[in-house]
């Protein structure tokens, strides 16, 4: 048996044959249609779904699912995408549209929430059932996985992970508080503190690494700078990296999972940022003396880990 | 159907005879014996728990189940008590010892967390799904409600609400780091800001309240100063209650909790509290002006929240 998982983007629409074992074994992607209606593009997509599904020349009742990643809050009892942020959804019952076209049973989850399923139980967590993904990004994303589902709250919409104030008071975050954890550990900060230590520091190795230009600097910037033994880029990373320590140990605090994953652009670093994380989490998080540890591991997936969380959906 | 409630504490050992719609028909109460081993108490505990079912006159098959909230880490799946701070539980099988006196099914709950269970099925969440309590007493306590069931984490030890720090580098915790919601949220810190206030402004009524005895000021003493309209009384409540806004907010960006519960002695001020705090946390919670809301209330059972919810544990 397969699933059908698709990515629903405000640019693009990737479709996705996935086995049961989790492996994607086609994958399509369309534009997004900007100038459709939600009724319209939810249309498009069970059409495509369907013409994609006889152009990989697999039989119907081999497909056991429809999974929709979408980029918003959504219930997937009632199959209603609630609320978008950039495409026209509101209150779009999408499982009565595609009903129209097909009766192979369709399935909704937040997008964020479907790559942290993915990565959960076919990549970096291999099988975990409690597991939390943090997506080190322009913000910061997460997902909630227990008992190997999706955790969304009530309204749909939990799991917001970097809203946590960790310094009341803080830089100023665009959901409306200060000092939330995406502030600190998303790349966007990471960013603003190697641009603010680059201009404080001249002698800094960062301002040779962007040739002085200040826009050229990246997540990587400050690490690259760190392992050339630059002393501001170490400052920066060892700063960040217990930003981010603080937020994972809450999390573990919370949640005790068996297994946290960190994704997005920072988390390229790998094990050069991992290592000596674990080591701070591990010093401080409650019962990591006394009890078996959050596994704390690299997402593996990429932009895949949507597209297979979105087909293990049910 | 009925089932036994077991509160297993460091002074007293409560056990209490519970209603399938959530009802403690009978309660007693033996001192915990602390010389006793492990192996010790739990023999005690089985054998109260038969002489009570007796002398309470409650035929044993009428009863479904024995369940203990104890004062630490356990895990339900094996009946294996692996760890107490103030008791000699050291991963005590304690299925094992109540399955030589009976065949009554035996489960183990965090005390915590059997309290959280009981408020959201029976008290505060009346039938809440999901749900999370927060204790705000010596400490802050707390326990995740989830699907109706009690959430563990994969090493038992999961909802630690209060140990999420909130300001980074603040005051120091018990639990080794700095700046946990605990600090700020709990009785203890209430007392503590409450002495510094009064010293800084001997001008305040709360002077007056505790007859100029410092050790007489308790969790109460700013709320009551500020009701006189003492303006340093008012100040260190509205500080209260934004520190504790704060974290609430987190908390429902994190699950969206159909409902969260606050106990403990400063859940006394009642709607005094609650009504300011739930604006606040609305203006700021994620979705909050689009979705539906958490509900924020009082938990109502006091004492009797644990033994009613251990009565819940399967």
């Amino acid at each position: 048996m397969y699933s059908i998982g698709i990515d629903l983007g405000g640019t693009n629409v990737a479709f996705g044959l996935v086995s049961e074992d989790g492996k994607l074994v086609r994958k399509e992607s369309v534009a997004t249609d900007r100038n459709a209606t939600a009724e319209g593009l939810t249309e498009i997509m069970a059409k495509k779904t369907l013409e994609f599904i006889d152009e990989w020349k697999v039989p119907r009742k081999e497909i056991r699912s429809i999974g929709i990643g979408c980029p918003g809050a959504c219930d997937n009892e009632s199959g209603i995408l609630i609320l978008t942020v950039n495409l026209p959804f509101r209150y779009t019952n999408i499982r009565e549209i595609f009903a129209r076209f097909t009766d192979i049973p369709v399935y909704l989850g937040n997008d964020a929430n479907c790559a942290a399923l993915g990565e959960a139980l076919f990549g970096g967590g291999k099988g975990a059932q409690t597991c939390l993904a943090i997506t080190l990004g322009t913000g910061v994303g997460g997902g909630i996985i227990i008992d190997g589902k999706i955790y969304t709250g009530f309204n749909g919409v939990a799991g917001e992970l970097g809203h946590m104030v960790v310094r009341k008071g803080g830089i100023k975050c665009g959901c409306g508080r200060r000092g939330c954890f995406e502030a600190y550990a998303s790349a966007t900060a990471v960013i603003r503190e190697t641009k603010i230590a680059a201009k404080k520091h001249p002698e800094s190795l960062i301002n040779e690494l962007c040739g002085g230009d200040m826009d050229k600097i990246n997540a990587k910037t400050a690490f690259d700078a760190m392992r050339a033994g630059d002393k501001t880029g170490t400052a920066l990373v060892k700063r960040y990296r217990k930003d981010l320590a603080e937020g994972i140990i809450n999390y573990i605090n919370i949640f005790q999972p068996e297994v946290i994953l960190i994704g997005g652009g920072i988390s390229k670093e790998g094990e050069g940022l991992l290592k000596p994380l674990r080591k701070y989490v591990y010093k401080f998080s409650y019962g990591a003396k006394m009890l078996p540890r959050t596994r704390i591991e690299k997402a593996v997936l990429g932009n895949d880990a949507g597209i297979i969380g979105a087909a293990m959906l049910s």
